[in-house]
């Protein structure tokens, strides 16, 4: 994951692998893209090295992966106008810190219930329903978290 | 809910109620402990304001809401040795800003699918199983955010 990458845990998919379409790479953190149709506007806020939970870094490392998820909380209000943002930190099968920011929509596969919930109606077209493209949503989101770079 | 909060919603039940076990009450939020036979260590810290995003707040105030979800994920680490502690704001059903922390347990009913999930397994001494009763629980967490009246 490059050199900045200090701490490592052997057999952590997320120490070796992106873990979905990079949108972003910082010296701390990096922002991914995760494939889920039900949910196409689904990022995630990776911290770089390998800790378990939020609070195991210290209070400014803390505050500094939340400013992050806030850049992409606001990208997709602003861009999608969903009817809900999600945010999580569970990392139970992957202990490796990482914020899900998750647009949700009254039309969408699992609404209101978790995405991870089962599903309550097939939505086929989910991805062509965003008000804006995911491509130029990745970019809107990496232009908004590059922006907090010292 | 007290002269402090300004703010309500019509039909907001967490504008009206206290949600829960009330466990400790702010000037800007409260904690209470949710009702959870399976997951007993699950722990709200609510908006007192009605507000339905994190980033609806300013900067300032994410900060604030944020510590007191630190302090709370840190006793719980610190007395119950969870196997993973699960942070959530999601708010599909009740659009009001309230964090979701969770000691989540290997032997727990839905280990490792998150607390949203189907059952995974019955366990009927979940509260038993705790290394702290929950009343201590509670003013442990209690306490410890209460460290963060300025």
């Amino acid at each position: 994951m490059g050199q900045l990458d200090t701490r490592r845990a052997v057999g952590c998919e997320l120490c070796v692998q992106d873990g979905g379409t990079l949108v972003l790479r910082g010296n701390k953190l990096r922002v991914i893209r995760a494939a889920d149709a039900d949910h196409p506007a689904f990022y995630r806020v990776i911290w770089n090295d390998h800790v378990a939970e939020w609070t195991d870094l210290p209070p400014e490392d803390r505050s500094w992966i939340m400013r992050a998820v806030a850049k992409v909380e606001l990208t997709l209000r602003e861009h999608l106008k969903p009817t809900k943002v999600n945010l999580a930190s569970l990392g139970n099968v992957v202990p490796h810190l990482h914020w899900h920011v998750i647009a949700r929509f009254d039309w969408d596969a699992r609404w209101p219930a978790p995405v991870w919930a089962p599903v309550q109606r097939e939505v086929t077209n989910a991805e062509q329903r965003l008000l804006v493209p995911l491509a130029e949503l990745d970019q809107l989101v990496a232009k908004a978290v590059d922006s907090l770079a010292p």
